[in-house]
């Protein structure tokens, strides 16, 4: 099962990719240009994580995490279809945040979700989970501090819940934690909204969740 | 400052009357029934808790948790609309959580939460918090067990927030958090969703957050 990363590049995705190098899972870091994944891949000195295009990643990987901006999310999915793999699981990792004078809020999805969004756009025989949406890439990236937390994974299949989970279950210091189906991402997105707030108000960059008595 | 309970004899009220008694604050639990209200804080065997009617604690109390189902909480603060203490603080413990054949959901609130539901319904004087959404009422009845968890509070104005806080504060083994305004109540309703559907995939009836990074 070859794992990738759209986006691979920005905050979100050097932050995921760093932990997969340092748990020694191979990972294709992709970007629009191929000077920039590799740009970043030899800052991460992980011998498992590799440099590609982000049509290396749709075209060769089987799990496919989604690192880009919600804005942009929804168009580079459609221009996809058809290209990813047979069975390929394409994660959700977006959140539409935006700030309007520093003040944060969700931009109202019609679908209830970044992920119901997205959903609606990707071909029927590509499955679709959501995950990494409440760590703050602050967090991710940094391979000094423990995670020491929890991370929701919902998705339109158990499948397609399991093979992310799998994945993630090996970062150390990550639980994955089975959320359900795809629409508790609308609750998933809300709660950065609200670590987002936490942050704001404690003057703290790093609030994440973990949930007590499992 | 006084406090009371709307609702004080159901699971939630008892469960937070029970951690009020424990911690030593005074507090008055009320019901429809005095005989009911009784009977609850008989069992409590806590001499800082005392019974009353619902009337009692609408009349009496600065801080009053409204602890009765979402489907009859509009109508009963409408009906004690104008009874208020002057400058009391409601605190909302509602969630419009409701199970279709087993299957948990909520009820889609007009306005986006049944904290901003109530706050509609209740007169511009009396001041509106939000909390204990998200911790289940078997851990909080349970004093054998620790709460080991936090409680994100949200309200109307900075006031509301920290009188709620500071109460909450003084139960041990449970961290208040100032979750902002009372729109992020459309956040903790949605997160005991989440709760709900875990305890339902994992066999448990406890789950509950704690905040990472604070």
């Amino acid at each position: 099962m070859r794992i990738g990363i759209i986006g691979g590049t920005g905050p979100q995705g050097r932050g995921l990719a760093a932990r997969l190098g340092a748990a020694g899972i191979e990972a294709l870091v992709g970007s629009r240009e191929l000077d920039r994944a590799r740009e970043t891949v030899e800052r991460l000195r992980a011998p498992s994580i590799h440099a590609g295009t982000n049509d290396d990643v749709v075209e060769r990987c089987d799990v496919v995490f989604l690192a880009v901006p919600f804005a942009g999310a929804g168009d580079l999915v459609e221009r996809y279809r058809g290209r990813f793999r047979q069975g390929s699981v394409v994660v959700d990792m977006t959140v539409p945040l935006v700030f309007d004078a520093g003040v944060p809020s969700l931009v109202d999805v019609r679908e209830g979700s970044a992920a119901e969004h997205l959903r609606t756009r990707l071909a029927p025989e590509v499955r679709l989970a959501a995950a990494l949406k409440t760590i703050p890439a602050a967090v991710l990236g940094r391979l000094d501090a423990a995670l020491d937390c929890d991370e929701f994974v919902c998705g339109d299949s158990p499948d397609a819940r399991a093979a992310v989970m799998d994945i993630l279950g090996r970062i150390p210091a990550l639980r994955p934690i089975d959320a359900g189906g795809l629409d508790a991402a609308r609750t998933l997105e809300r709660m950065t909204l609200l670590a987002v707030e936490i942050n704001k108000r404690h003057r703290i960059r790093g609030a994440r969740y973990r949930v007590i008595g499992l």
